[in-house]
């Protein structure tokens, strides 16, 4: 197991996180979440999470982007993967900082990219289904960004882009759970 | 020393570094880089690096974003370290994906927060200047996302900023170095 302890670390600014066995310095950097609101005929395309955190309750195609990736290709695999969808991104919807969990989301507005909506249930996603605005289940939404990006997709519809959605005005660094959300 | 091996982890769809002597996974995903393009009297602020990589070469106002802090707040302790400067937000100019080198870069235009252009060169900086367009050493610029980053501004001047600026479209996944730059 490693052990981690707090140091200075000679010409940085920050003290970081280093192994006392072999002196790896683990630089703990924020995150970039990539993420999608696919959009068919008004509906909204949502996965109900088979996975920890918030297993049961219902999200937008999003997770972790990858070495290697643009934040485009990593929002389109995430909803390869989580709601079996080819997706094609309009542009940059919204961008948030949840400076609480070290976490910055960058969140696409999309659509299926032959049209047709077809999507399935992936490995991570216990049911995906399109939702109209008033059939979202917003009492089983899984975290504070997913009501934050679909207020910015109601916002623009489906007109133009323009200045990205940042953070709700009721939570501006980021730093609130979801009520009776056990984090994130 | 950390002793890294690439090896799968159990219920990851990625291999991931793993220490071979203590068994730490090292979760080596993308980081994110805050900057700004502070502008004054249609003037732009720029620092010429006195760190590696480019040392001597000008870029502008930005860092890795650290744990805890939004972007927002990122950038403008960047705009202090670097340059001295206490800067104000006008919003976001550009997000940028390098996948290259594992970056995401988010690109805001500023100003100087008390409206006069106090400033002088931080500890990772040799100097700091404003420099009109044509003035703008182009020749002995540090990285390509300064170009690109200009660019936008070039292109939203003072006005409203829409659309944030994405990847130029000479390199939409951010895969080349600056020629006769050694990386980055």
């Amino acid at each position: 197991m490693p052990h981690f302890e707090r140091r200075a670390v000679p010409g940085d600014t920050h003290e970081r996180a280093v192994c006392t066995q072999c002196g790896f310095v683990s630089y703990e950097n924020p995150k970039v979440v990539v993420g999608s609101v696919v959009v068919h005929a008004g509906d909204v395309l949502m996965c109900r999470r088979a996975i920890e955190p918030r297993r049961g309750y219902w999200t937008l195609p999003a997770g972790y982007l990858e070495l290697g990736e643009t934040c485009e290709e990593g929002a389109r695999r995430e909803a390869a993967e989580e709601a079996g969808a080819d997706i094609a991104l309009d542009g940059l919807l919204a961008l948030f900082s949840l400076s609480r969990i070290g976490q910055v989301q960058v969140i696409y507005r999309a659509r299926f990219a032959s049209g047709l909506p077809r999507f399935e249930a992936g490995v991570e996603s216990l049911d995906v289904r399109l939702f109209g605005w008033e059939s979202i289940p917003w009492d089983e939404i899984a975290f504070p960004s997913v009501h934050w990006s679909l207020n910015a997709w109601r916002r623009v519809g489906d007109g133009p882009l323009g200045v990205p959605s940042g953070n709700a005005a009721a939570d501006p660094r980021g730093t609130r759970p979801l009520p009776g959300g056990e984090g994130l």
